[in-house]
């Protein structure tokens, strides 16, 4: 768990894109952001107050999140100027920085000194157990993808943030660096050990209310051949009750894999639905969420019925329509 | 690459069962088993001369393995005493204990003042590429089961020396300690990170000889769901051209899950070779390994008959009736 709230850490990003760690904690969870502090020359702007690190530390954050990626992957010595200085103030400070915190000796010596802690959420920090696939009590939906970066996290965090808004008990399950940073905790599941990724996923789903939903962040593809089995392994671990099948339809090849095409959805429906239903017979596919982003609002609209025509299943583009019709189908089973 | 050959070290084993990795290094690989070594008490004896280290290293030894498992996780006061004389006459010493060589430090210590190794083989060593899907020269086979230790390494290790025997080029690729300290390399594949599953598998499977084949051991199953992320990975990373369906037809259960019950032949054709196809369009099934140690040989035979005549497949057991027919199955594609 990190402690929140947080100051978030803008550094020296060069755009807004390279913030996007920050972003999606000011987007979904602004209740943890209290502020910002940037360097000199920072090209990102979250609009929210700019805060020096006494102002925000008076203003009761706990922890310095980095929200930024670095660049080179290294951590420059104008960063670590502000890390150690937030350190002595009493800060805890959280990382999704490929190159660790606790690799830098100054910033372990300055946490030692002052009693903070450093988290480096890249990396699993409890002893997972081997999955058992007990059935467990509540119930879990996963987001699965046609590819990797189709809007899969951002899926479950919509339908988390509707499900919170009409009252459901929900709680949505972060499986990867972003989604911990902006919750506060999770698995890194592509780091984990092989034997242990759907243990891992059995303990960050535990039993729950019967009325109570998981939203789980999918990880990858089963038609991805470099992290298909991260993907089997949160089928497996998280015996989800329901499936909703995501999807960016501009895709002309797998990501990062020039000589591979996208599955069709019914592919992905098939098998995805299959393999789940070895850990959940009543699973179920509820709906198809669609990343339109690449396609004008009359593109994605036509785009989105004839999808739905096609699948018989409730097809939306979350960001751009909301996440309520896919509510609607979870709440419907 | 451990070095050879090996002097096998029984230690204190209670029974023949306990000197599992022994035996498949006598069965499999006599070249490299020199003799074997025991401690008072021994219930174990693999039939090879019973050597001091003195006599093994004189006759060419060059590593001690561990073949036996140890009681309580311990690695007792009796062991330490043979494994450090063995460090200080110059041996390696190789192990796939789940404790590791490397956390005693008086083993460490032997081992830097003499100079010697050693191999914990369940840890990778090495670091990993992201698997890149990039379509390799040369063939691969995998087994693939309906369940975990149902014979997979067994019929790849069957297979590859049929192979040698008829004079094809063929390498038996150990994906678990068992097969790393029987042929001395491999992948530890259980042991590796979550993000380099397929990797591990393209580097264990690399660019080969138009007819070479490589034969991968198998590991989990699809239908397993605290390990298919593994058997996931091997079949995306492998990407075999040819894939042997392994089962035992006594099982009742999933090994390890009392709640779950063994896929049929068909459901684990159908989901692999699909899964396979996504890698490897041109991928086949071959043939049906069954492991009938627990059937008599009539019903053996009445068995394996039914199923070839069920699947259409060449279905042999390689420990009853050898591997020659899944070689000529191979073979022919």
């Amino acid at each position: 768990m990190i402690e929140t709230p947080y100051l978030l850490f803008l550094g020296d990003a060069p755009d807004q894109l390279a913030a996007k760690v920050a972003i999606g904690i000011r987007d979904w969870r602004p209740e943890n952001a209290l502020g910002q502090i940037r360097l000199p020359g920072c090209g990102a702007d979250l609009g929210l107050t700019d805060m020096t690190l006494a102002e925000a530390k008076a203003a009761g954050a706990k922890t310095l999140v980095i929200g930024v990626a670095n660049r080179g992957g290294v951590i420059s010595q104008a960063w670590k100027k502000v890390l150690i200085e937030a350190l002595e103030m009493g800060y805890d400070i959280a990382s999704g920085l490929h190159n660790l915190l606790r690799d830098e000796g100054d910033l372990v010596a300055a946490a030692q000194t002052h009693g903070g802690t450093l988290h480096d959420v890249r990396v699993p920090t409890v002893g997972y157990p081997i999955a058992n696939g007990v059935k467990r009590t509540g119930k879990r939906c996963l987001a699965v993808g046609t590819d990797c970066s189709v809007g899969k996290m951002y899926t479950a965090m919509a339908m988390d943030a509707e499900m919170q808004k009409r009252g459901m008990k929900s709680t949505f399950r972060a499986t990867g660096q972003t989604g911990i940073l902006i919750t506060g905790h999770g698995v890194p599941l592509d780091a984990v050990i092989a034997d242990f990724m759907a243990g891992s996923i059995e303990y960050l789903t535990p039993d729950n209310d019967e009325d109570h939903w998981d939203l789980i962040e999918g990880q990858g593809s089963l038609f991805h051949v470099s992290y298909s089995g991260v993907t089997m392994a949160l089928i497996h671990g998280g015996q989800p009750d329901a499936l909703i099948l995501c999807h960016e339809p501009t895709r002309t090849h797998m990501r990062g894999l020039p000589g591979y095409s996208l599955p069709s959805l019914e592919d992905l429906r098939d098998t995805a639905l299959a393999m789940a239903r070895v850990a959940n017979p009543a699973c179920q596919v509820v709906g198809i969420s669609v990343n339109t982003q690449h396609l004008n609002e009359e593109d994605a609209k036509a785009y989105l019925a004839k999808v739905e025509a096609q699948m018989g299943l409730p097809t939306v583009d979350p960001y751009r329509h909301g996440a309520g019709r896919l509510v609607d189908a979870l709440a419907a089973i």
